[in-house]
């Protein structure tokens, strides 16, 4: 499948090595053609990865991920261009964080909005779902390094067959089927973003990130 | 212990339960003295549970627990005077709901402030610890119902030998030393209330509020 991944961070560039990795055709989108880090992430990858602007990113892919930092996702997704993203599903993995007010982080967009919903709201006929947000990224594309893969991930949106692609994808990175909560229409990004003011001070006081949450009952 | 119990709701009712069957001399305080449900709860217990104002509980209680809708906690607390309260522990259990803007609720204190530090503040010589606010009271007082007790509760609060307390409290209600992850001082009750918005979905998800969170790593 052709995915178009936007962000050249550490979130980026990890989901963008695991689909690399599981075959799929990749293209890593950035405000300019000649980001140092997308280039270090095609050369690690040799042919088998493409960069470009976000624009040329949300062209190439069937599906887009959204990894750049969620302060700047909007502006991100404004320069590739709404006809670019209509269709699209985009998975949001960005949480709105604002380092402006000391740390840790609070939430620039947060309660009665979230940035998934800002999203959707500002490209209406892009399908996004939100996912993998709860989490650091190598456990997201790698749930197994802990517990045998036995915790958690949600998905928020508004579209069923856009959460069944996603799902699938899911699956792919070593999701089970019964550790992927569906919460609902897109609002419910406001559940998994208004987590991680606790995720951070969880992993502040264990000094570990490569943690997640299992639902027990 | 002496103990009084803010609240006349179900999670009054079941924390003032279990104190009682631990033991403890427990007084539920509320807005009236004549309040029906106090004296359905008094009446349950025998002679074993006394009611009272929210100044007679105050009076009353060693520790405090503050059962009421986070709605209305402050007000309760005022009502019950800043001298009854100095120098006391005050467990804050409840959460910030905001039923008005729909379901499910939002909260009305979030994201740069929290209700346990607008408590901590409003009455400085009160030691708040925040506990117990991320789950279905029946859990609170029973964590061995589900998984023999393997998941986790956090505390947060200012004053170290405070937490101890309620560390000890929490032991005696099933609670493992090692499920109890003490998140810092009071403002990471931002990061527990603000885990209700999650909780909340969860529950809509699974039609089952019987759940905790247990972290993995």
């Amino acid at each position: 499948m052709k995915i178009g991944v936007f962000g050249t961070g550490m979130v980026g560039d990890t989901i963008g090595s695991k689909l690399v990795e599981l075959g799929h055709e990749v293209m890593m989108g950035s405000r300019t053609r000649d980001n140092e880090k997308a280039k270090a992430f095609a050369d690690k990858h040799g042919g088998r990865a493409k960069i470009g602007t976000f624009a040329e990113a949300a062209e190439f892919g069937e599906i887009l991920f959204n990894c750049t930092a969620g302060g700047g996702s909007l502006d991100a997704l404004k320069s590739a261009g709404e006809s670019k993203l209509n269709g699209k599903i985009l998975i949001d993995i960005a949480n709105p964080l604002d380092f402006s007010k000391g740390m840790p982080p609070t939430l620039s967009i947060v309660n009665t909005n979230s940035l998934g919903e800002e999203i959707q709201k500002t490209f209406p006929l892009m399908k996004v779902v939100k996912a993998l947000n709860t989490m650091w990224c190598g456990l997201m594309v790698n749930p197994a390094m802990i517990r045998g893969g036995d915790h958690n991930t949600f998905i928020s949106g508004n579209d069923a067959a856009a959460k069944e692609s996603v799902k699938t994808l899911l699956r792919s990175f070593g999701w089970a089927d019964s550790n992927i909560l569906d919460l609902g229409d897109i609002s419910s990004a406001r559940g998994t973003e208004m987590f991680l003011p606790l995720w951070l001070r969880i992993w502040g006081a264990t000094q570990n990130g490569a943690f997640n949450i299992k639902i027990v009952s």
